[in-house]
């Protein structure tokens, strides 16, 4: 049987991409290209009093230029209020924010030209404090005048299911703790970049470095004026998203905007700098948690408050803050359930969403809670998880409905690969074992447009040349959905995976998908091409049955044959296509998926975050100096319940990418503002973890075989990252005794608890 | 009602063409791009003794060197017998025929290193002239020593209908003449240019100025050796083809050979004289004609003898063959009818299909033969020529199916509209008008191909933004096709233009069509698509009447809205759209075309030539200076039986168009060889008529409305050249008196043959 799902198969374009063939965005060029370069606001918060263009308008080589006036229409990833517009216009909110574009013939030239605008401006107060900007405070103060809310609050969610306060409180055992995460960014390899075209046709092709397509799409409509059928987005090879590049952009506004007024090409691609005052980094988080269990270790309840920093815009802040709370009720039964979760706008540039969205700052305070709980009820930290985890085919206490669910082998799994029996608590002072549990989403089930059409939508072509074309609006962004969903259609169709090819992310060529976030790839786009490849094979079959004198439903289609059930050749791959191609040519199958209705009774807002959830585990062994407090993560094992691993080759990149991730975040990644700007923007000054930092790492695959994902699959993008932070942290905790509340845990910050530490033993 | 077809509608690439912003293949460009210059033979007709490229690849920047030997797989258009090589492999047969192809960093680099590569050759005797290329020599002699014939015959075809040699010979009115005819070539504007890019996933993308992707495709496939699954040809923006790039050729293939061989992307752009070289033009011809009629003008009988100069290579010259014969039998009831036609191999650079293919120089002779009758019987030649039309509806001698017919109308048209009757034969002296009729195909019933696909397919997708994507292999080569499938689509679906994009030409994406010959693209690739059309909007009328509860098949479409059948509107376009992908998204629909089985009993070769046949008429009005012999054509009025103009704008282009190029072939175009070499290989030297020798012209477009045509459309891009030349010729002799059977109708010719009718007179 050809196995094609289930093979470790190299990233169709990981060639392209190591011998520098790719093309990404920024690598596109055009007769007659002109090049965009930015002025951005030098103050947090400030009124625009002037704006004067006209010496750089006469500057050489500049053919125009764009202020906030120019574009006013509001847009965000979210149709819910949207704050955002591609230049600001009345006010500046954050240091970075885009207050002008030029277009010009050389890079140079529009820089050089940007430099000669004069904007006048009124600085405003500042909120570059959570705290601060949640006092009350006058609407023409407040960052958002139009806010609903008497202060700088964005959003607020709350959910309680029971009375958590009150079963805390009677709790024989409870912790609590106030944890404190600092911002951190993706730290993608390709700075953002993007290049406009207008046609002679008068339709505008949009070529992005974007996870989203789709929204850029009816962006760029809403924002620009134009009608959906005239505007075309391709994502060609991205060099890594992470959520950074999930929303659309003002510098992908303004781009598309330029080329439409000059009618020449237009390319836009970011320095780094540039990079980082985007943003859309994780939030920065406090965090009030308290959890409680019983002597047996069984939980007792949970009550978090939770308040992040949304910096100037929204994004996806509104799902940000619902996964902050909602996503503490796994993998753990957990009951009664509560919490607070509130989102603020500073004067910094926006958070959005990253790698394991909303939840691995809580995830990690959930975790640390847990290692203290078993520390009070005298249990192992692991027996304690295994006491607490959900069972498959269950509702959590806010009526998530969970399927497959690996998690018990996942913990099994790191457990016992890591020698945790022999070693946890029995390492030398200085050496310790931690271990935590994740527990994310396997895509959105609700689609942030409300319409209804399918989540996605894939069209497989066939041809006279026996190659399939999988088209599909699906953004490849690194994490391998072209390989995916040529691997799901090769597996269907029994072929060799090179007669499949993917046409993918392209907004005129290929149907909707919704892009490439919330770990929805896989599972819907995956079913989709499922779906449509089993049409295609019915298709075929039945062509085949015809000419030979056998029953469609007999043909076996395996190692790009035909074959009847007792193995008889009935036709070669190439002979199948040619009958089932007779007389009417190439034909298009199409399939598509759309979230089911949950089962049970959901009256949360919760219910139906997902169609399936994955989970994991990480055993993380660290060694920690006392003197000087560094932390050296010496292993990690990793665990993940993927569902089914289609390719278990990228399964394993992308957990290894995300305990390396995770790593950064725990130990050394921080945006570090100083009156709202950001003072590290560059790489040498924000640390990713490099390869001489990034530990040995042991992954192992659990298969839980969701009965709703393609061939049994869920997500694995997002969800390994979880358990990798607090895993780090519960291990500092058994090698020398302080417990870490702030992230990133930096020598400095492990050295004051273990001086602490002192002082009280002392 | 959306009026659609049948509106004057300005191509959709022109804009982008006329602004410079369409991209055509030598506007492509890649990373690490190199570029091939071609070392090509001085030899008419050598043998290749020696080869030495060491020194050559040596030279600064070579990366590259392909040889005979590297690619040896015969290959031609036709699959009969394949005699082409991309490159010459044991002997040279023309001069210009590529040896060597060197590939480098620069096109400066890859000449100059080209000049270094030695060929030691033994000459062989060249056969410059088909006479002499006739007699029988030794297989060693032969151009081909595989030829089956024993000289240097490529093809005979010959086909009798009764007997015309004995209804000539009985024939009250008979005429007799010899024609000879230069040979001429398409002088398009772009040259021929091809980039190849070697794909990181081994697969093989060429960017090709072809008139036929699909057979650049297979051939691609054959010579090289590789899959058809994975090449993928595109055609860019092209610049003009006119049967000049309907062949797959060599340089194609060395191009994309060298991008395998190096892995890097390849370019290939001709030089104007590489253009000459390359050829594939109309075929110098020899021909004898009788033709007879009765006293009353019937015709009585028609037999031809033809030799066509093939040169080298047989690229389409079997069908050319079979045209020079078979389309005589049009537009008149010619009974009975017969013809020999042999196509000679010389060295000589190859000849193929041009615009009119096959037909225009037999078309010249039986129109001047047609005038001699006239004059003979002392009929008005327009007279002559109705009574002897066909009519619609009928067969021809040969059992071709003719269905709509205009021919008389646009015979009465011309006659009318240039005052024929009262101005024919009555100018002064030195001032003449001629008329002559056309006969031509709607392209091929027989795909070049066997097998059992149809000859086109076409799909069109719909999704959430209301455009409707035209998915065509269709080659827009200039003709328009483009715009066609997207008038088709959107009068089916009674929409704007605007929403109807078409994405064509691409192997990979787009279904096959077979390309863009013989007058066939509107046709048949309009009729699949209006099938395709028809299906998407049968699939979107039956999800808006189950939503409305009203008929399907009652709902209208037009004006971008869905209306019931007394016009109370139902859904606008978009509202219809988002009803008819509720729950499934984006799909596809396909429709395709396979010419029909023809009726009657079709015994001869020519029996299903066409599934419809245009007709035309010409009046060309002429100067003569009887001084210096120079003719000056003033006015010329055509009328063009189209079936349907889809786009009249177009037609009447295609009439100008021909109109120019028939010119160009009567007065003053003619390769000019000198030993085997063309010596005229320039626009300097080669004369195709300039905006100053453009006369005044008037066109008329006919529409028989062809019952199987889409919207009764037929071909429109070749036929309307055939009457030009002899409506020249004959116009000629009203005006002076002399009848030319030698094309070009030069001033030395003309004042040739008025100093013989002086000498004759005096």
């Amino acid at each position: 049987m050809t196995a094609a799902v289930g093979n470790p198969t190299p990233l169709r374009d990981a060639a392209a991409k190591v011998t520098g063939r790719a093309l990404y965005a920024g690598d596109y060029s055009f007769p007659a290209l002109l090049h965009v370069k930015f002025l951005r606001s030098p103050h947090a918060h400030a009124e625009i009093r002037g704006l004067d263009i006209a010496a750089a308008r006469q500057a050489p080589g500049v053919r125009a230029i764009a202020v906030g006036r120019d574009l006013p229409v509001t847009f965000g990833i979210l149709p819910i209020r949207p704050d955002e517009t591609a230049m600001a216009v009345d006010k500046v909110r954050y240091i970075g924010e885009i207050v002008a574009a030029v277009a010009a013939e050389t890079a140079e030239a529009a820089a050089a030209a940007a430099r000669l605008i004069r904007v006048e401006y009124r600085p405003l107060r500042a909120f570059l404090e959570p705290a601060a900007a949640l006092a009350p405070c006058p609407p023409e103060e407040r960052i958002h005048a139009a806010s609903r809310h008497p202060s700088n609050l964005h959003k607020e969610a709350r959910l309680r299911f029971g009375d958590p306060e009150a079963a805390l409180a009677g709790s024989p055992l409870r912790v609590a703790a106030h944890f404190r995460f600092a911002g951190v960014t993706h730290a993608f390899t390709e700075p953002h970049a993007t290049v406009a075209v207008w046609n002679a046709d008068d339709t505008l092709t949009v070529i992005s470095a974007t996870q989203v397509p789709h929204y850029l799409h009816r962006t760029l409509a809403k924002v620009l004026g134009l009608p959906l059928h005239r505007i075309q987005v391709k994502k060609p090879a991205l060099g890594g998203g992470f959520g950074g590049k999930s929303d659309p952009f003002p510098h992908e506004l303004i781009t598309a905007y330029l080329a439409l007024r000059t009618h020449r090409p237009v390319k836009c691609v970011f320095t780094r700098e540039e990079v980082f005052l985007n943003n859309r980094g994780r939030h920065p988080t406090e965090m009030d948690l308290a959890l409680g269990c019983d002597r047996d270790g069984k939980l007792t309840g949970l009550f978090a408050d939770i308040v992040i920093d949304g910096g100037a815009y929204s994004s996806f802040g509104v799902v940000t803050t619902y996964y902050n709370g909602v996503l503490m009720q796994g993998p753990y039964r957990i009951e009664p359930f509560g919490f607070r979760a509130r989102r603020v706008y500073t004067n910094k540039p926006p958070c959005g969403a990253m790698r394991g969205h909303g939840a691995v700052n809580p995830r990690y305070a959930v975790e640390v809670a847990l290692d203290m709980l078993a520390q009070e009820a005298g249990l192992d930290p692991c027996e304690l998880r295994e006491r607490n985890v959900l069972p498959a085919d269950t509702l959590t206490v806010g009526q998530l409905r969970i399927t497959s669910n690996g998690v018990r082998e996942c913990l099994r799994a790191v457990r016992a690969r890591s020698g945790w029996d022999a070693r946890h608590g029995k390492l030398p002072y200085g050496r310790g074992l931690g271990v935590a549990c994740g527990f994310f989403i396997s895509g959105s089930a609700l689609p942030i447009l409300w319409n209804r059409y399918p989540q996605t939508v894939v069209h497989v072509k066939l041809d006279f040349d026996g190659r399939v074309v999988v088209f599909s609006g699906a953004a490849d962004i690194g994490q391998g959905s072209d390989t995916i969903l040529a691997l799901v259609a090769a597996e269907i169709l029994g072929l060799p995976l090179e007669r499949v090819q993917v046409e993918s992310a392209d907004t005129r060529l290929t149907p909707v998908d919704l892009g490439s976030y919330s770990s929805r790839v896989t599972f819907m786009a995956g079913n989709a091409c499922r779906s449509a490849a089993e049409k295609l094979r019915q298709a075929i079959a039945a062509a085949v049955a015809a000419e030979k004198g056998v029953a469609a439903a007999a043909i076996v289609f395996r190692d790009g044959q035909l074959v009847t059930a007792d193995g008889q050749r009935l036709a070669s791959w190439d002979e199948a296509v040619e009958i089932a191609l007779a007389g009417r040519g190439a034909f298009v199958e199409s399939g598509h998926y759309t979230s089911p209705k949950m089962g049970g009774d959901f009256k949360g807002a919760g219910a139906g975050l997902s169609p399936a959830y994955s989970f994991g585990a990480v055993v993380s062994e660290v060694a920690v100096d006392p003197v000087t407090g560094r932390v050296r993560v010496v292993k990690v094992w990793g665990a993940h319940d993927c569902g089914r691993a289609l390719n278990p080759l990228a399964v394993e990149g992308q957990m290894q990418g995300s305990i390396h991730m995770g790593l950064g975040q725990a130990l050394s990644e921080e945006l570090v503002y100083q009156e709202g700007r950001i003072v590290n923007a560059s790489f040498a000054d924000y640390h990713i973890p490099t390869a001489v930092d990034t530990p040995e790492m042991d992954v192992t695959i659990v298969e839980s075989r969701d009965r709703e994902g393609p061939f049994g699959a869920k997500e694995a993008g997002e969800g390994p990252i979880h358990p990798v932070l607090p895993a780090i942290g519960n291990a500092i905790f058994d090698a020398v005794g302080v417990r870490l509340f702030e992230l990133p845990m930096t020598p400095a910050r492990v050295l004051a608890k273990l001086r602490e530490q002192e002082r009280r033993r002392g």
